[in-house]
């Protein structure tokens, strides 16, 4: 396959992950229980965004967010950017210091349960070209309430092991790799705390069989796609207290506290004019530094 | 005086300021009307705390907290550190270079208040040592509610008045400099909007004559020791809305941004092994990113 049926492919592949993720969720919204009566089941709002100063077409997405009553917030992205690397970040980038264009496509999420004992997550996948090429992405499951925050509860051991199933029909070494890779890059050294209870997490992926490597990110967005909505459905109708909900506004703060201090997405998105909406639709709607 | 002298004038100098503020605050807590009667006149919490790893002695300070009714959160902190920058802050200290051994004191404050129509307010004044000698600091009102975030407002104005007439003081040239120092700093580029309102920001400030740059320093906070409690006061007893507090904590988010992303304060704090209470104590009581 030629490099431009590769990202038109790889492209199609994310819009069509991003449209599946949105019924999911909105599947959700609508099979939600008796403590959600008084709101109406959500749906995604899509607003289509375009990057660059409007003369040099540099790419742009489609923003989905969602507030509804079992996702309080929940954001879906697409977008596909291209353009040069400013010389700051050409040494940064693999094959970027060559030729500073690059092109990007993805899929993002991120969402924050109404519910304290249902899990927050993320999960993103993307294809990054500059004179090389790769794949990076993953899901991490974040349960704000502290009662599910370890990895030995059920809900953690669920996700973990769809995560696992969609690395092990790959290679059998990637989940061992990239469940590290995750617990190493969310985690708060000042707080000396993991974000949440892990998942998985790759970038710079390129095994040199790109059909593979494809396939791969492809099956991770699959999985996240089957568990995390099951997770949410499992918890999304138990009743919770004041002091569920406080404990999950505190937690949430510090969810904060890495997306602006921490997340290489967020802070690099801002520096280089991403789509500001976009990049912070990640903070949680409500949170708490008592 | 010697330089132990100074260091030990202007150590007591900030710890006494810390005794003003705290005991100004605390007045009104007191003063505060009908609206509050449901919750008692809040009293700083301090808590003293000691940096390093307990064998060598690296300094520490005194943090107090307010959780109050007037301010839902202040924090008006007293800190003397020293030791040794490490080998990633030398160049970009001055004078770190030659000797890496550093003295600083100084206190810092944030206040959020609970009426959205009351200013959230920073200040901060300190002395640093290496193989130089400077003072920094500043103040800035950071109103939450969008009807007071402009400096033509009248209370933006009276806390203008008060830093410039603490400026003028020493110099006709402080003002203008160190206000248009304090709009550059207190600035968020990816939302293209201000912080607050403004004030006034210097940093390695050595006129040459360490006894009119410790007086100067010494106004700064003494002027804000004055204006902010009267801007708070004239505030707080205003009745606000629902919509009101929606704003000012959609505001709050922002505040967070800030910190997160950009105050040097905060990121050379944590990265440097500060006390991460009382460095993230600035984060507001409640927030929303909705």
């Amino acid at each position: 396959m030629s490099l431009d049926a590769r990202k038109q492919t790889a492209k199609d592949w994310f819009l069509s992950l991003q449209d599946k993720l949105i019924a999911a969720f909105e599947a959700v919204e609508d099979a939600a229980g008796p403590l959600y009566a008084d709101r109406p089941a959500g749906r995604f709002e899509r607003t289509p965004w375009t990057r660059g100063d409007g003369v040099a077409d540099e790419g742009g997405g489609v923003m989905a967010m969602l507030k509804g009553r079992v996702f309080e917030k929940a954001g879906i992205h697409f977008s596909t950017v291209y353009g040069e690397f400013s010389e700051e970040f050409r040494g940064q980038i693999p094959g970027a210091s060559e030729d500073p264009r690059f092109w990007a496509a993805g899929v993002s999420l991120i969402a924050h349960t109404r519910n304290p004992h249902a899990p927050a997550a993320h999960m993103n996948t993307r294809m990054i070209v500059t004179t090389k090429s790769w794949f990076g992405g993953g899901g991490d499951l974040n349960p704000m309430h502290p009662a599910y925050r370890d990895e030995s509860h059920e809900d953690a051991v669920a996700f973990h092991a769809a995560m696992k199933d969609a690395c092990d029909a790959h290679d059998p070494t990637y989940f061992t790799k990239f469940k590290q890779w995750c617990d190493e890059y969310f985690f708060l050294p000042h707080r000396n705390e993991p974000r949440g209870v892990g998942g998985i997490f790759y970038d710079r992926h390129d095994s040199g069989d790109w059909d593979a490597d494809f396939a791969f990110t492809q099956d991770v967005g699959r999985a996240f796609l089957d568990i995390y909505p099951r997770l949410v459905t499992k918890r999304m109708d138990q009743p919770w207290t004041d002091d569920d909900r406080e404990a999950q506004l505190i937690q949430r703060g510090r969810y904060a506290e890495y997306n602006l201090l921490y997340d290489r997405g967020t802070t690099f998105g801002l520096k280089t004019g991403g789509n500001v909406a976009s990049i912070l639709s990640s903070l949680p709607p409500e949170a708490k530094w008592p």
